[in-house]
């Protein structure tokens, strides 16, 4: 047997054929038609019957079809109950696929089919308990324990970007204040260094953002450039980071800790000082700190996860 | 068959015995030898052994002994590995009953147990995914998800007490600065209570501390007699409770949260502050915020947990 899953994207959407363990055979995509149930329904059973005749396999031989979706969803009823950005709310994806497949279809949010994508076979392998941080826009977050997604009451667990940590610091889109996303998002890092470039003139970020617009690599980049304003928000963006890491450690002690999202591109030179300051702070007995590691998958995480849930 | 639960304190030990569904027939207590490891063994057994007498069970019937400890545990060797408050480190309990019981021995710390009993008997029962925290001299935590203890990699999951709350705070004495417990527990209530004190000497808590120590039921005393300095202290120690709180239901999404501890004994005139600051800004799409409740079993839930282990 063999399962699909799709990673429903606010630009593309991805079907993936997999194998039961998580083996990815092969994947198709298209872009997501927006604010439309029906063209969406219709492109993602598309896609599925198109990735099955590219692969040869029989369409009885799936015995699944999970979809990672960007919003919130409720799994018992397999809909999708808000996702600002597909502009849909409250479809429900049960029979979406009747007439073409006979099996099951289950759902889940996207950050969660990442985490169980990497958790099955990627940079989380081994670990019975395994949290997933995705460092982008915001800051996400997935739960794996004793090898199962762990997604709590409405199945709204992992809202880790959500961690007030700074109290009554920057206001975030939830309606608190000081959410670790504000400071650990690729958001929160360009916010810090637009703060420090208003108070110091002398950085090659003024010159680099002269006509573009400040980026988080940008921030890297000249890090690397060995440019000093640089370093030092980046080191701040280290501090917070790591203790929002160090937090969510002592209160789970995870076999491991994953972090994806565009921040992670910058690789060794974010988890040498990130493990660092980890180690340092959280609670342990082991002599080693938990692992942190960068995801393995990259965009493939969401669709091996949604054919594993 | 029947359980024996041991709640092995810094003052007292106390071993219960337990139906395996939880119920307390009875218990037995004595002074705990401290710094003894063998005294305290031979303790354990025999308050073992008179529970038993009392209630006329006969040692073969009991088919397992758990003991709460107030420390850092290794339960796949049945050891202590520091337990300060016992003035032991690294003793093993596995063959500790042999000479009377032939059941097998398990322990965890008596947050965990505490933890345990309530979701079996007390103020979480019914709930799939619980939080127990405990508000005494630090901030103490007992995860139960899908029905079982959570207690990560090494044991040590579960210090909600040292999530950072106000970075670059209040030292704790783990290393960090600004962790929750230096907000959140009673010690920290009597500290934000100091504080405002040294800045306003109208309160009627500089007379009651004239020859006495000031502690936490002293402020909820002097806010139930209209006075504006506690009053003002317990709604600031409500803030950051509940901003603590609010991060684990992000996080979390429990069925329910249960406050146990010495701040709990202020019951709801704690509990319906903290529940709407809570409500107000966890995340949630039902209407009703995450259930938070007082215990309900005191200090039988620590010997009922131990028995359930």
């Amino acid at each position: 047997m063999m399962r699909l899953g799709i990673d429903l994207g606010g630009t593309n959407t991805v079907a993936g054929l997999c194998t039961t363990d998580g083996q990815l055979i092969g994947k198709v995509s298209a872009p997501t038609p927006i604010g439309d149930a029906d063209a969406l329904c219709r492109t993602m059973r598309e896609l599925c019957v198109a990735v099955c005749e590219k692969h040869n396999t029989p369409k009885e031989e799936i015995e699944q079809i999970g979809i990672g979706l960007p919003g919130v969803v409720v799994k018992s009823t397999c809909t999708l109950e808000f996702g600002t950005n597909l502009g849909l709310s409250h479809v429900c994806f049960a029979n979406a696929f009747a007439s073409e497949f006979s099996c099951p279809v289950v759902i889940d949010n996207d950050a969660n089919c990442a985490a169980l994508g990497e958790f099955a076979g990627g940079a989380g392998r081994g670990s019975e308990n395994m949290l997933m941080v995705t460092l982008g826009t915001g800051v996400g977050g997935g739960i794996v324990l004793g090898g199962k997604l762990y997604t709590g009451r409405d199945d709204l667990a992992g809202e880790i970007g959500h961690m007030v940590l700074v109290p009554n610091g920057v206001s975030c889109n939830c309606g608190r204040k000081g959410c670790f996303e504000t400071y650990a998002s690729a958001t929160g890092l360009i916010r810090l260094a637009r703060e420090a470039m208003e108070q110091d003139s002398d950085s090659i970020l003024h010159e680099w953002t002269r006509d573009t617009k400040l980026n988080a690599k940008m921030v890297c980049d000249a890090c690397d450039a060995g440019d000093a304003l640089a370093q030092k928000v980046f080191s701040d963006y280290c501090d917070y980071l790591a203790c929002g890491l160090t937090n969510l450690v002592n209160v789970f002690q995870p076999d491991s800790i994953v972090i994806g999202g565009g921040v992670a591109g910058y690789g060794e030179k974010l988890f040498v000082p990130l493990r660092e300051r980890v180690h340092a702070q959280q609670f342990h007995v082991s002599p080693e700190g938990t692992p942190i590691r960068g995801a393995a998958l990259g965009n493939d995480a969401g669709i091996i996860g949604a054919a594993l849930l």
